[in-house]
């Protein structure tokens, strides 16, 4: 096996990996210093770790670059249906496949930081996270504060970081990166956290699909901030789905499929531009959780900015009318409550309630384009807009 | 090399695996057994399958959560290819890969079952198929009911089940699952099958993304029972292309390819609600196979239920008028043969020869808006509906 | 481990593999031959490359089926950026993780290849490449015709060709292939390349899913050619992005990022029909580069052919006025150049300069709708077109 392969169950570490994996993988990271000296001698490595149940006292400080981090398996098994039943005659009470569990309350499990200047010293390239567990061993929902544990901290400037066929549960942070240049997350089962992933500062793109991600109502499922064309595509968020954006413009969001108990799935927490919300569906349920963060008159979708479009989505809202807060409000779908010349567009609307888009006083200029009926739009904006209601 | 990694090849097996793999990885399901012996101590294993011709005589038995079987390709060859021509000369003349091929009629290759109740003893999490083929080695168009062979058959409550890099070539059924929560169905190669998955009851939510789905004229792409929730996108879905829904709600199709020899690719067996078709592309052509089981008046897509949208599609029509079925019909795009409020909206209609959408005089208050010009529509309703044609 | 399982590194070749590996992996390949000698005894193999650098000398020649090269990771790292910053600081000034160097100008890397008729001898099936860099060491912008190198070239007739978690960089192509039947190319990062991906001929269906494309503005990001069905989607194009069309038709392209310093980002070669192009959200800017091909009266998309459908896309246009070409133009968006009843609908345009769509006066029938307002057409038809502006 060539010297750039590392397996956690056989290299010779101070301490098992099944006591502290993080000090194995910290001292794998070492050897690989120790081994490739030289600026153009930095292949970097991948660390295997099998499948097992191994516990995390030492957060891993990833500083080299074209590292993999790979398992056999995200091993997800749903620690709330376990917490919430009589779970003694159970086979397995744990996650397992590749299974990291991190030991102390607000520990990071993975740090990616180097102690250098990423433009002097360059970035941290092609970072890898593939196909093991990390787990928060115990929380309580809705995760937020919390255990206060982190999977994967990003704190350094990369490029190319990808997350790929994770697991992650009872995690208050699954995943929280700044300044990530063209990040791939994919494919990744992320759970029962408080939030699911932020990505924050200095990301020029970046592509977040075919995941799901469930998270309760503490937190997002989904947190951009100060990002530029971001490609959020074919993931299910549930539960307490929310993508939640500031400053962060020209994301397109589509063929996602939303199902919530919460309001407020898609929201402009500052003014931004030019999303396109497309070929999602919207679902909106009842169920466990809360006190929510918001009433429903806060918006399924609440826009705050300007030419922002919402095209060809499906709203499915579905809350007994006494559970509806405030108490016999009428349900927002798309709130815009701020901006010009947002766009609606061919929107299917279907509640078991009287439901209807809401245009603020503050707004101008909004489309409103087969997207509900005469009833279905409240406009305050005292005729500053365009109105085509579905026939 | 840590004790939850195998290989079908060096594990020291009673038989050969190249004999009877089903029976090699049932008695390393029986190591698991006697190696992981406590709740807390049961991550599982990842069995690895070289690549290789490997036959199975034993139907492989899954009672162990976590387990990986995962191969080095899926080793794909088109095995109606082969048989509609002479072959005499080929280099290879079976698929390849990690081959496992069913060897008798009437088999499950790989059962996902446990003899305990999944609410007392819990259920199978993170089932892991991956980067493999399975063959039903020979059988004849259109494998249905054909040899009998499913390659994975999910019997048990499962969460969060990944098939994902898979091939299937020559089964009655390449997929079969019950009771599954959170499955994760991508990235897999499943052709030349009678029906490519069914997925059945218990699923609260689903997602079947970026896979070919080959299947010819007698079964389905998907079908899918008792499930709400899904999110189907990003598949091309050929030949006798065909997504059937049976009491499924709310799903999510989108951005798939189309392209089938038969009318009928989406199709509501019973009344299903609020799914939203947007951004797929259906292609109707004429090919071989058939009888087909639906003639050209079925519908491309026939939608029987409430608030459905049908929105920003294409569907292409190309049949020679000689092979339209009836004879002199009209072929029709869109049947809303049941329900209310159904909504389509900006679909984009091309045929060879005249085609239309239709509406049953049991349906009510659809929408048709610029989704065909006036000679596009057959309204049955007496005017119960809107229309705003094509201009 | 199973005789069909190799590995660069330990593998007994006549040469090293960080001297060779291609004259490495063609002694396999030889093994592979001599290994497996009859058409029922050929399921290929795996060919591992571990993180490392190595140089490629030779070209590899493919010429058996069912054969996968794999790394582990694809070891991006910008030389653009590291050509064009002061990098004598940087830490690692080479991509990495399994990083296979192309030596000569003018070389491929790999190619797919096979001395025999593949009607006679058959198609070389399930070729995979997975999760490695080919890298081609020195270029400049904008990579064409730069140095000449090709990473991946499949001459001969394939089905199922897989090409995934590859990196590619400093390519004057990286990937070229010909005659390849339902290929699946996703989740790749093919960046600072000339053109990113050319497939020509034959292909009947293809699958071009969630990959980053980052090409300059010399090649394209894809180029299909007599081409049917193929499905484009959840991908992110990224400078000089550019999918290029030649006799292509009913293609998807759905939920695509496109950003691009330069017009043309969509383009019909020649007539192409029926595609469908929804949900897209396509940015054009000002930034490095150049000259670009087209001014930007060239269209943003450019259309020309029958039936195509342009529909819920976000189209958003920030260049500097003093940089439009032709001086004191008004860009357009869409461009339709040719052809009979194309098709847009529900589109968003914004602009920091007034822009427009313009139906170029060969064109009939062309629809309009809700996708600008009045001042956003410019109709050269004399009327032979339908539109209802955004209100």
């Amino acid at each position: 096996m060539a010297p750039t392969v590392y397996d956690v169950t056989t290299w010779p570490a101070t301490v098992s990996p099944y006591s502290d994996i993080g000090q194995v993988i910290n001292e794998i990271i070492a050897d690989i210093h120790t081994q490739q000296t030289t600026q153009t001698t930095r292949p970097g490595a991948v660390i295997y770790i099998p499948p097992g149940h191994y516990t995390l006292q030492t957060t891993v400080n990833i500083d080299v670059g074209f590292l993999t981090i790979k398992g056999s398996g995200h091993g997800f098994m749903s620690e709330a249906v376990r917490d919430d039943l009589n779970h003694s005659a159970w086979v397995e009470t744990l996650p397992g496949s590749s299974h990291v569990q991190i030991a102390n309350n607000n520990q990071v499990g993975f740090l990616v930081d180097r102690a250098t200047d990423p433009v002097t010293n360059g970035r941290l390239n092609s970072i890898v996270f593939q196909d093991f567990c990390i787990d928060g061993v115990s929380s309580s929902k809705p995760y937020v504060p919390g255990n206060g544990k982190i999977g994967i901290k990003v704190q350094y400037d990369t490029d190319s970081l990808r997350v790929e066929g994770m697991g992650c549960v009872y995690l208050t942070t699954a995943l929280t990166v700044r300044n990530a240049d063209a990040f791939n997350i994919t494919n990744n089962f992320i759970t029962e956290c408080g939030t699911a992933m932020q990505l924050v500062n200095g990301a020029i793109v970046g592509k977040i699909t075919n995941n799901y991600l469930i998270s309760a109502w503490g937190g997002n499922s989904i947190f951009l901030e100060n990002n530029d064309n971001c490609l959020i595509s074919g993931n299910s968020l549930l539960w307490g789905a929310r993508i939640q954006l500031k400053n962060a413009h020209r994301t397109l969001i589509t063929g996602n499929k939303f199902v919530s108990n919460f309001s407020g799935m898609i929201v402009h927490e500052t003014p931004c531009h030019e999303h396109l919300i497309s070929g999602n569906h919207f679902r909106r349920i009842f169920g466990d959780g809360g006190p929510a963060r918001n009433d429903d008159l806060y918006g399924m979708v609440q826009l705050n900015g300007n030419d922002n479009a919402v095209t060809a989505n499906m709203f499915s809202f579905d809350v007994p009318a006494a559970n509806i807060v405030p108490s016999g409000a009428t349900p927002t779908v798309v709130l815009v409550k701020g901006g010009a010349r947002n766009f609606l567009a061919t929107n299917q609307l279907v509640g078991n309630v009287p439901i209807r888009h809401v245009l603020d006083g503050s707004t101008s200029a909004t489309k409103v384009l087969w997207s509900g009926s005469t009833s279905q739009l409240q406009d305050l904006t005292g005729g500053n807009m365009s109105f085509v209601p579905t026939p």
